[in-house]
């Protein structure tokens, strides 16, 4: 950040864009729903952290000054995606009818992934770039921020290319393909000026060829994988446990998840990048290596919703061993999509205020926080309104 | 407190009673045989708050320098109860044999309760904190504090006599009886110049005649009824839900408690007192009132072990209704021992540091904590830590 | 039953009436609407019992041959009453529109329930005898059965005066009240020559006096109380218990209802009626009195949906203690509307075979089978089928 | 089975070995120490099938009539391991002084499993066979029944040789292994004359050329994989969906296991056998696949305790989708024990009576019952009273 204030500089009169990868999908699509309901006044902001009173008067971008767009391979109207969630009781059928022109605006501004020139990664970067860049110019906007809601990515060895930015661009130029598709839409974020956050486990802007370029380019980015359910409930849980001294000597989580994230997850190499991501968060949570483990599951009959249960076994004074059990029965889309929302606003305040490189206040969003082995719930929102202050009171 | 200091003030050579109220109980008697274990370096400190690093260099009075006593109407000796516990799964079998002495030694020094002259409660109040005064002077202790761990009393209304000191006096004075029987052990420790705990939902030392009492003779006193289980849980998933904006709709709990302490509470007079202060968590931990309720059932085949399931409706995005549902299985006196423990510690520091009154920052170990409305554990630790700290540094 | 023969006499030309008490309610209205859209093609027969193999060529009255009717005090008409249950998701807003045909003409035959003469139970019942007799008569049925799906009523002590048929008939005409108000519609439907179904814990046609009235007029009834969640699980789980010859120590149960069901057994005089219901399976069902409740609250966030959460403790060898547990998330509505069907159509069937007074074999439907102790849910399974069959095989 | 009486002819005075594969593990440790706890009238027979009612009088072996030995690679000595198993809460510690010589007795029968020659399987199987022998001689005992309760194996492709008997003796004599290692134990059994049980979901003496033998001598066997817990609740549980036509749509299952079954079933080739018993359960008990499936984890935390957590999804009226769960928290050994026993009794009966080959009436005991497809638990023991009664019926 540069020089801070006393008072927060609101700006209210700023346009910020958000842009989606993966815009077609479940979480992208009730984001754009419910900013134009909120906007309408036709919902409660129920979920959306922004909306909470520390940060009530930090100058984050209004419901009303945000411009959504993105990217999809698919290309099924926004409007039918829509339609689809209402019947599984995503949304609310009555909102469909007055969000109709939201719904067909953020629809035009949503960009196939085109060729490239027989596939090449350096001009699929460029291509992507141009489409946020135009989408800058024509929708008049003081910035965009990038958010990825696309599929998990299988986990793969990272490319010996994306060591450094100079290996990526050699290799880059040579017509190779170094990178997974996460940062092949991150890269072009960053080229393209904008903030970037990444929602899932992919990799992202966390190889080091993208964070050497966004701290060079004077550029935020957050991640990874947001924290909507079995994780949330640990981040709460954890810290209970370590308080009291309780120590736990088990914690197994089996995830039932419909819809297509749990389809995608079903692989095993993607699943692997969210299980790795899970884990991650006991093991640094408690300070100790825990047995158990996280294990997800593909049900198809449960839709868009999902149910996670989790056995926890500890022990409690003179050893006597005792259990504690959750289920969480969670609507995925309903859950992240506020969480989207949130991120693009705080990361407008974050790109405002100049910070650069990975932003570890917003990892109370993240079930694998970049920056950060914070895990605790109550310390990480913490954390993030003594950050959103500072950088609300950022003279820009 | 007195005036600070920079360095904490340890005095490990200060020898601290640990007077019982209900002392052969299954909580009391947990408590002497795990700080005896522990003292003989044959069991960890597992569920003991004070021994967590923030705690280590604050001065607390050690394990081998606690001595223990108590009253109780029970004559059932102490070895006996351990014998049960042992039998039951709540102690290890294996420590029985080596810690007969610490036992023996115990059982000496708890007091029956004697009639007090007619059943008159000046005479009961003179001859319980006479009992007092002689453990402190026969054991050498530099000074005691009393922990009430007897059997929940029923919630009856407040006499006009509790209303003020100079009332309680008079009538005491006058042979009526206007206390409730955890008040009778409340003023008879305050009486005996002792720090008071109330680990139970009785009244105890909250009556105002007690609490202006206690401020002012300047001693400290804390409550109400120890946070062991349910209520723990949902002091940790309540900010959960506040953090991330989630629309709690319903809280309902059902609670399954064996042993003493579930049959005490099968009777309505006496669980009210308990669901009350469960109950007011929930609405003061939200902000706002939230159907369901708390309901506790006594189920002896459970012996000395409960179950708590919490069932939470809660609303997320666009208000899409989402649930979740908890199992607590816990060994009731293996949950409570460790914060009697703690309690007796902490209040040593309280009673040197000069404290007097309520002590809200010992809120961490309470359902409904006296002078605070906090319920938050991540809060409450912070507030812990924090007041630890200082009230070491005070100069004595 | 009359004479049996080798073949069933299947009459599928026969015209049956559902006379529905309560034929606004949650219940009746999914059964109507599900009943329209199974006759149409547009739904499948899921949840329907008399849809299984055993039962295919029994002669049970077709959907396209039963016709429905009823009594309500409520005045909302039924095509907004699904509309409702359609916003709940409890049943297919699809279906609205194609059957509205089908609620009109069954709207049409819902008769409120008028004064009958300063409130005279005789007069309201000849009434009520002379609504149903009407219906019968208008549309052309060859029978008629009435099924009372009206709120639970509190449970009081009987009058003396329905001891009897005698008894009840003199204090009727002396101008005396002397039937709880399920037994008025019982009476009426016994007096219309009706079979008569109680789907509810009420007193319906249990009482002595109407018993008695049933056998002599020679028509059959059926009750008691809906068996459709926690009682379903617990008849399927007991008989595990006792086929291992596991212990069960208690069987604590609780229930959070929504909707209209849960606010009326928020009052705890009619939730005794449900509770004792309830109990009376346990201890039937093991063979032995068991620790343990039923306990049921009202949660209206739940809206038409329920949850039970049973927990269980029994003894293994060697006396080892185990639990089990389950949660049972149902949508009342649709667990009773094809069970409702179901009773329609088997007592159709038993009134053509000429039965009369209880039918136990259709305590496979029943928390509180009349006639039977029966609550295993196989063994009730198995009987239902031979009863069906031989009920089929009479000759009429 | 031979020719059929009236009467049951007990044979009370019969003596019966039982005669343990796997003679030092938690089960059999448990079985023997419980059959001697009931023999000398320490311990009720909870957990013991053949103790019901309906077996009263058919002439079962009583326990006072049962001899253990057995084979094992372990040297723990019985009572050693009993201590363990006391320690752990599965034995109680009372039982374990009164019943030392037991033990002792049972402990001097336990042969090891040496090398039969260079590890040639035909003198393996000719050295286990003669250490049986031996075993019925000394002991003066009418009959033996193995019972294969040792660790279960990795499922594998069969050897062509055991197609047959023939290819199985010529491969044998060649010198060849063609057997997995629970088929050698069964073999011996065989040919020593035993009934066989497969306890474990082996492959046992299910292996053609096996069975072929079996039925050739004229000796009856049972198995496999003892239901002893989750899978034992589904089979209450799936009768329950298909009798009220609710359409289960999936049903997941977790399994932690700590124990010894536990880290044998953390390797994923041994798992796949129980999976896959477990499995073939749920599509054969609903007539149907179903979306979901069965997951085993170790969790060495539990000791030799298990935990399920059952998830279904299922369809009811219209379609509307509801879900049910449960959790069941059992003790491995004190649950598998007493149907050991259970099965020794019962084949004591089959032997008796002449049956040859598998007994599909012993279904009731097993997840994968050899000679069956019926998994629902009352249609089980329906046909176990049936067939016991009938057994016992043969004149022999």
């Amino acid at each position: 950040m540069r020089t801070a204030q006393t008072e927060p500089t609101a700006a209210p009169e700023e346009r910020t864009g958000v842009w989606l990868i993966g815009a077609r999908g479940s979480v992208a699509t009730t984001a754009v729903v419910g900013a134009a309901a909120i906007r309408a006044g036709l919902a409660r902001q129920t979920g959306c952290v922004a909306a909470l009173p520390p940060f009530a008067e930090l100058g984050l971008p209004d419901f009303d000054r945000l411009v959504f767009g993105g990217h999809d391979i698919d290309e099924t109207p926004l409007v039918k995606r829509a339609e689809q969630l209402a019947d599984a009781g995503v949304l609310p059928q009555a909102l469909l009818g007055p969000l109709a022109a939201d719904l067909a605006e953020a629809d035009a501004e949503i960009r196939p992934v085109g060729g490239g020139g027989a596939g090449r990664q350096d001009l699929l970067i460029e291509t992507l770039a141009a489409d946020i860049d135009s989408f800058r110019r024509r929708a008049g906007l003081d910035r965009v921020v990038v958010v990825n809601v696309a599929t998990t990515e299988p986990l793969a060895e990272p490319d010996p290319a994306c060591a450094s930015t100079e290996a990526l661009d050699t290799a880059l130029v040579a017509g190779e393909s170094p990178l997974p598709y996460s940062a092949v839409y991150a890269y072009a974020a960053l080229k393209s000026g904008c903030a970037y956050v990444d929602f899932t486990p992919s990799a992202g802007a966390r190889l080091p060829a993208l964070h050497a370029y966004a701290v060079a380019a004077g550029l935020p980015y957050a991640g990874s994988d947001g924290k909507t359910g079995e994780t949330l409930v640990k981040s709460a849980l954890m810290p209970m446990f370590a308080r009291r001294a309780l120590a736990v000597r088990s914690w197994s989580g089996t995830n039932l998840l419909g819809g297509g994230d749990g389809a995608a997850l079903a692989e095993p190499s993607r699943a692997r990048s969210k299980v790795e991501s899970k884990r991650r968060v006991l093991d640094e949570g408690l300070g100790h290596p825990v047995e158990g483990g996280v294990h997800i599951h593909h049900i198809a009959a449960l839709g868009d919703w999902k149910t996670a249960w989790d056995h926890i076994v500890f022990d409690g004074f003179l050893d006597v061993r005792m259990t504690m059990q959750f289920t969480w029965e969670g609507c995925d889309s309903a859950l992240a999509a506020p969480l989207v929302l949130d991120l693009a606003r705080f990361m407008a305040l974050a790109h405002r205020a100049g910070e650069s490189g990975p932003v570890p206040a917003l990892g109370f969003f993240f079930k694998d926080p970049v920056g950060s082995t914070v895990h605790g719930l109550e310390e990480q929102f913490t954390a993030l309104v003594d950050w959103a202050r500072a950088a609300a009171a950022v003279r820009v």
